[in-house]
């Protein structure tokens, strides 16, 4: 088992640092902020504020090194990789995975990469809030791209599964498209329920009940999060973005025409039902051998129908697909 | 203590007969559904199909009568109403009160009426999702208008605190535009992300986590009640609707033009900890005494500013307010 070290010790990093320590991994950790490299070590962590120290150290080791800093970092910490472990496997949990590919290309050319990213989280952020099982049973998005190394994806997705993670194997640009349907879009509608519900005053507060609370819960997430998140996936976002204006703009004027609302509630009932089949659906075992050669479409394939690979053996990865 | 005769034995209706059983009343109800009237005679409830003789025994012993049908029955239960039960003390549990004042008023102009709507609910519904401590806890909206009857205001009144509530004393538009904020709108917001999200197929389903799942828990409501509730309201939801469509359309500006979303994200959360803020607010006691000249204005008030009847000693009501 590879050596892990963690750049950026929020409730992201922090986590993936205690889950692979969980896992028996050997790890180490470096933050920007003083407080969260403080309240690592007082729980017994290795981590400092010396970035260049700890990727050096990853460099001398052949240590997996995972970017868990906020994207508007990413730039000046590859900077740093680039300098102080030029050539080592990199991964990273950040939300959007085209510009980060992108910024790994441009800035540190020479690591072999793979982008990473676990559906988990909280409203809760930075060291205090990170927890050893915040992965247990979450997705856990891998890249596949067309020069993708496998040895190397196979080596990032262990320790995602030792994370207690699942893995889906996705191309960049469906991950990105993804992630804007599903959480990037819900955390901008939950920002504009919350304006136009505090706009009806103390009484709106008083009456608030089941609906409004589920639809803005998010809106409490520490806004600059969310600016990174939306903001660093402008180009997936805003054809969804246009998508919801149109669902709610022929919800609108479906109101004031006719006064039905049948169309826009009937197709969310169906479209939540849908979702929820998806996720109970039964799910049959396939295998991916790694060494193949049409491997990365192989892998694509679980991905795309929403499978999950859950172990491997030996460089078979085993699936579970829908 | 008055007998309470509930028409309609859904989840609310079913709730309001168990909680005023819980509380020591004598109730009975009747219901158009065959299903729910059998299960709650099952569940050792007076309760039968037969709606004009529930309301006879109600005018005979000058019960309160619960209406809690579907606002698409209203209309036909309240001529029964006028017909069995023409001058009954009347209250609903429906979700809109502008539209449902104004068929009172059309169709049994005789009756005794105080419009209600309990903030409480689930995903469920029936009789089979009932339960007598629904209310426990919850808002329970009563109107005040010029013309209401404050005797019979504190019947209704009564009766909602009995079933576990604190009542919100508002006057029905104010109702109606805080309902469309704070329930109508999250219903079609949660309803157009759900179609959003389905439409990303297996992938998205195998991603959705938090936010998404928050965001669509109500778009797994019955269709026929979300749609009874938004186009009843439609009058107030129309502008509440051109808000979030004003707003997430100029969200979509900002991204495209500068990249930036923070003026929609920053005006979120705060105004989701404004809104926390509310609701956790100290509370300072005040009282409001019906056969007072002002009392109508005064119970306005209180619900105006968020604040909630609590008890009554005599003809006084015991408010608690922000």
């Amino acid at each position: 088992m590879r050596d892990v070290c963690v750049i950026g010790l929020g409730l992201i990093g922090g986590s993936v640092l205690r889950a692979a320590a969980r896992a028996g991994r050997t790890v180490w950790g470096a933050t920007a902020s003083t407080s969260d490299a403080e309240a690592a070590v007082a729980d017994g962590f290795d981590a400092s504020t010396d970035v260049a120290g700890a990727l050096r150290k990853a460099a001398a080791t052949d240590a997996l090194v995972v970017l868990a800093v906020p994207l508007t970092a990413l730039r000046s910490v590859l900077t740093a990789v680039a300098e102080h472990a030029p050539d080592c496997l990199l991964t990273d949990v950040t939300s959007v995975k085209v510009p980060v590919r992108d910024s790994v290309r441009a800035t540190a050319p020479s690591v072999t990469f793979v982008g990473g990213h676990p559906m988990a989280g909280s409203a809760e952020s930075g060291w205090a809030a990170s927890t050893s099982g915040l992965f247990d049973g979450a997705a856990w998005v891998l890249t596949v791209e067309s020069d993708t190394d496998l040895a190397a994806w196979r080596e990032v997705a262990t320790l995602a599964l030792d994370c207690g993670a699942h893995v889906v194997p996705l191309d960049a640009e469906v991950h990105d498209e993804t992630a804007a349907r599903i959480s990037h879009l819900p955390h901008l509608l939950a920002a504009v329920l919350a304006s136009i519900g505090a706009a009806g005053g103390p009484v709106a507060a008083a009456l608030a009940a089941g609906s409004f609370t589920d639809g803005t819960r998010v809106a409490g997430t520490r806004p600059e999060l969310v600016r990174a998140m939306t903001e660093g996936n402008r180009a997936a976002l805003l054809p969804v973005l246009d998508e919801a204006l149109g669902a709610l703009g022929a919800a609108r004027g479906s109101l004031a025409s006719t006064g039905g609302l049948a169309a826009t509630i009937d197709a969310g009932h169906t479209a939540a039902r849908r979702v929820a089949e998806h996720r109970r659906a039964n799910r049959t075992s396939r295998s991916v051998r790694l060494s193949a050669s049409d491997a990365r479409q192989a892998l694509l394939a679980v991905g795309d129908r929403g499978g999950r690979i859950t172990a491997f053996d030996g460089d078979v990865a085993l699936a579970e697909v829908p």
